[in-house]
C-alpha cells in the first residue's frame, strides 16, 4: 500500500501526520495533496528508523543533495564525509549517483546514515556493469535495467529518477529543430545512445508498467527524469523539452492511476525570464506533480561560481512553483565536488528556496526573517547565530570582533544608535 | 557645462561618445538617454586620463564596489589592495566610503588608481570631522556639510550619495507607521540624529539648491540617497520608504532643470515579490532616473553568504530594470569587508547583473553565454576559461585535473560522447 493508494482511500498514515507536524498544517491538507498527486512523500516501505519530509504544493521548498563516487574517486570514507557534510548543511534529501567504488555498499551507508529520503539513478550503475559486462553502456540488456532498479528498491531507495519519458519522439524533434548541446542528462545520454544504436525505443517507455509495478511494490516515488534537458541557457525552452515534458505529463498520470507517487524533474540550464514559463508549463503539462529542478542555472559564464548562479535560478523557480531543488555546488562544470563544495553548494541552494519561499508563502516563512531583525536591533549575538543558515559564520565573526576589540562601527558614529536616542 | 546641458543642446560629447561604443549603440542614442535624465554619466571636470562608463536605461547593468578605512582600519595600504581587488574583479564603479584614516589621501589614491567613475557619501567626512570638532555628529553645521561636497566634487568625486530626501516629512512616516530597523543608512542616521537634535528641516533639503549648484559646477552627478530605506524585509516598502521616494522624484526634476545628471539609490532589504514594485514605483515617480539599488538582499537569516542573498536580489533587481547594482560582500552584517570578501562581492554581483541583462536584453548579452556554450560541447578549456567571469577558477580546476590525470568524466559514460557518436 503506497502512501498514494492510503491517500486516495482516505487514510491518514503516520508518515503523512510527521510531515504534517513538520509543515504545520492539517495532517488532512498532506492526505489530501497526497492523493491528488500535488505532494508526494518519498518513503520506501523497506527502509526502517528515519524521517519522513513531504515534497509539493504548499509545503516548504526542499532542497536535495546529490554525490556519489566514481571510478576516479571510488573512497567509501570521503562519501561519507561528503554525506555528512551535505546533512549538517541543513541538505533536505541526498542523492547517491556512484559510478564507481563499491556502489551497492556506498548506497547501503548512505541509507544507514541519512536520516531524510535517498534517491538515485539506477540507470547509472546499470551503465556502469554494462561497460564491465558487454564493453559498453549501449549494448546494456533492458532486463539488466529493470534488475538493477528492483534491487535499489528492495533495498530501501526512497525515490528514482528515471528516464522513462526519454523517447524516439523527443530525439525527433531533438534532430529537427537542433540544439548546441545535444543530450547532457547522462541518464538521458546513456539511453539515448541505447536508442539509437538499437534503433529501439526506450525500454522503459515501452515497458513503464514494469517500473510502475516495482515502484508500487516498495512505494519508491519515481521521480521522472529529465533526460533532454538543456544544457545551456541559449537552449531553454525548444521544442525536445517540452515534448519530453509532454510524456512526462502522461506518465504522471499513469503513476498515479497505478498508486504509484511521481514528481518530474526539470532544468537546468535556464535563462532568469523563461524560469515561470518554464515551471507553469510543466505544472499544467503533468498536472500539479511536484517540480524537481535542477538549479536553476541563469548563466553559463560563470564555472566556479554555479552555486550562486543556482540560487538566483532557485530562488526565482521556487516563487514560481518548484517544489524540490537539486544544489548546485561551486565544482559544477568543473569537476567533482569536494566535502567544502558540498557544504558551499546546500547552503546556497537553502538560502534560495528560503528566499523563494518568502515570495511563495509570505509571513509563514518570513517569521525567521522578522526574529533576526529583532535580534539584530538587539544586537543579540547569540539569536542571530541561532536562527542563521549557518550558525559558524556569525560565531567565528563574533569572536573575532570580541578578540580584537572592534566593533562593526565606531559608536559616535552608528546610526541605529543616533536614531535611537530620539525615536 | 555638464553632460546633461550638452545633450540638451544637441551636443555629442567624448565621453558620450566613449558610453556608446562600450555599449554598442549609437552615440545619438546615449545623448538622448543623458538629455531625457534616463542615463547618466559620471564624469567629473576635474577628473582626467579615466574611463568612461554610462548608468541607465538600456545600457548594460553596471556594479560598483563599495570600500573604505575606518577608525578601527585606518591603515592606506590595506585600502589600495581592497581597491585593487574590486577593480582586478571587474567592479564598474568604486565608492570610497572612509571614516577613518586619512580620508583625504585615501579618496586621492582611489581617483588616481581606479579607472572608473568613483563615488563618494560627503556627509561621512563631515560628520567624523564634526566628532572631532564638537565631539558629535548631530552638532555639526550645515557650512561643515557644504564645504565637504564642494571640497570633494573640486578632487574630482564623480558621483556623490547626497540624502538631500531624507526630510522631517520622511521621519513623521516613519513615526506614524513604526518600523522594525528605523534607520540603518548611515548618512540617513546622521542627518535624522541632527533634524531631531535640532528640530529642524534637513539644510541638504532647505539648501538643494547650493548641492545642484556645486554639482552644476564640477558636472558631479547626484545619487540622491536613500536614508530611510528599510533594514530588513519584513519593513519593505512601507510609507516612509515609499515617502522617501517621492521626495527624490521631486529633487530628480529639479536637478534635470538645474542641468545636473542625477540618480536614485534604493534598498536594500527588499523580499523577491516586492522587487519589481519597488522598481516600478521609483521608476515611475522618478521619471526614469537611474535607479541604483543595494543589494538587493532578498532574505535576512543568511549572514556570512549575503553576496549570494545579494546576487538572488541583484538579479531580479536589475531583469526589472535597476541599472546600478550596489555589491554587497560576504562580511556584511558582521564586519568590515577584507580584500577576499571584496573579490567575492564583485563577482557574486557581475553574475546577477548578468543574469539579470540576460533577461533584460536577450540575446544581445546571452551572446557570451552562446560562446561559453559552443567552448563547453568542443570542451575548448582555453576558451571557456577566456569567457568565464572569473578565470582562475576554471584554469586552476583544468591545472589540477591535469596533473591527477582524472577527466570529468569517465568517457565510456559520458552522455554527450555517446549521443555525439550517433546524432
Amino acid at each position: 500500500m503506497t502512501q498514494l493508494i492510503q491517500a486516495k482511500e482516505g487514510i491518514i498514515t503516520e508518515e503523512m501526520r510527521e510531515v504534517a507536524i513538520n509543515e504545520k498544517v492539517e495532517a488532512e491538507v498532506i492526505r489530501e495533496g497526497v492523493a491528488e498527486g500535488r505532494i508526494v512523500i518519498p518513503a520506501n516501505i523497506n527502509r526502517k528508523d528515519r524521517e519522513y519530509m513531504g515534497i509539493g504544493s504548499g509545503l516548504r521548498t526542499k532542497v536535495n543533495a546529490s554525490m556519489g563516487a566514481s571510478l576516479d574517486y571510488p573512497d567509501m570514507e570521503c562519501e561519507k564525509e561528503k554525506l555528512q557534510a551535505a546533512l549538517d548543511a541543513g541538505a533536505d534529501a541526498i542523492m547517491d549517483l556512484s559510478t564507481g567504488g563499491d556502489i551497492d555498499q556506498i548506497r547501503k551507508n548512505t541509507l544507514e546514515i541519512a536520516n531524510v529520503p535517498v534517491g538515485t539513478v539506477p540507470i547509472y550503475q546499470a551503465g556502469i556493469k554494462s561497460i564491465d559486462k558487454y564493453g559498453s553502456v549501449v549494448e546494456m540488456e533492458p532486463e539488466d535495467i529493470f534488475n538493477e532498479i528492483e534491487k535499489q528498491a528492495k533495498a530501501g531507495v526512497d525515490f528514482m529518477a528515471i528516464h522513462c519519458g526519454m523517447t524516439l519522439e523527443v530525439l525527433a524533434r531533438l534532430k529537427n529543430e537542433g540544439r548546441f548541446t545535444d543530450v547532457v542528462s547522462r541518464g538521458g545520454g546513456f539511453l539515448t545512445g541505447w536508442m539509437l544504436h538499437h534503433q529501439k525505443e526506450n525500454p522503459l517507455y515501452t515497458q513503464y508498467d514494469r517500473v510502475l509495478e516495482i515502484a508500487k511494490k516498495y512505494d519508491v516515488t519515481l521521480s521522472l527524469g529529465d533526460g533532454i534537458r538543456p544544457g545551456a541557457v541559449v537552449d531553454s525552452l525548444d521544442r525536445a523539452q517540452v515534448q519530453g515534458l509532454l510524456i512526462s505529463g502522461e506518465l504522471v498520470q499513469r503513476a498515479r492511476k497505478a498508486g504509484v507517487q511521481a514528481m518530474v524533474e526539470g532544468p537546468g540550464h535556464v535563462p532568469l525570464h523563461h524560469i515561470e514559463t518554464t515551471i507553469q508549463v510543466q505544472k499544467e503539462l503533468c498536472h500539479n506533480a511536484p517540480f524537481f529542478v535542477l538549479g536553476m542555472l541563469v548563466t553559463d559564464v560563470a564555472a566556479g561560481y554555479d552555486h550562486i548562479v543556482a540560487a538566483i535560478g532557485g530562488a526565482k523557480s521556487t516563487w514560481a512553483g518548484a517544489d524540490f531543488v537539486c544544489y548546485v555546488t561551486p565544482a559544477e562544470h568543473l569537476g567533482l565536488p569536494n566535502t567544502e563544495d558540498i557544504k558551499r553548494g546546500v547552503i546556497a541552494a537553502r538560502i534560495a528556496t528560503h528566499a523563494g519561499d518568502i515570495a511563495k508563502y509570505g509571513e509563514r516563512i518570513s517569521k525567521s526573517d522578522l526574529k533576526m531583525t529583532q535580534a539584530r536591533v538587539k544586537e543579540d549575538w547569540q539569536t542571530e547565530a541561532k536562527l542563521a543558515i549557518n550558525q559558524e559564520k556569525v560565531l567565528a565573526k563574533k569572536k573575532l570582533n570580541e578578540e580584537t576589540e572592534i566593533r562593526i562601527m565606531n559608536d559616535k558614529a552608528e546610526p541605529m544608535k543616533i536614531v535611537a536616542e530620539y525615536l
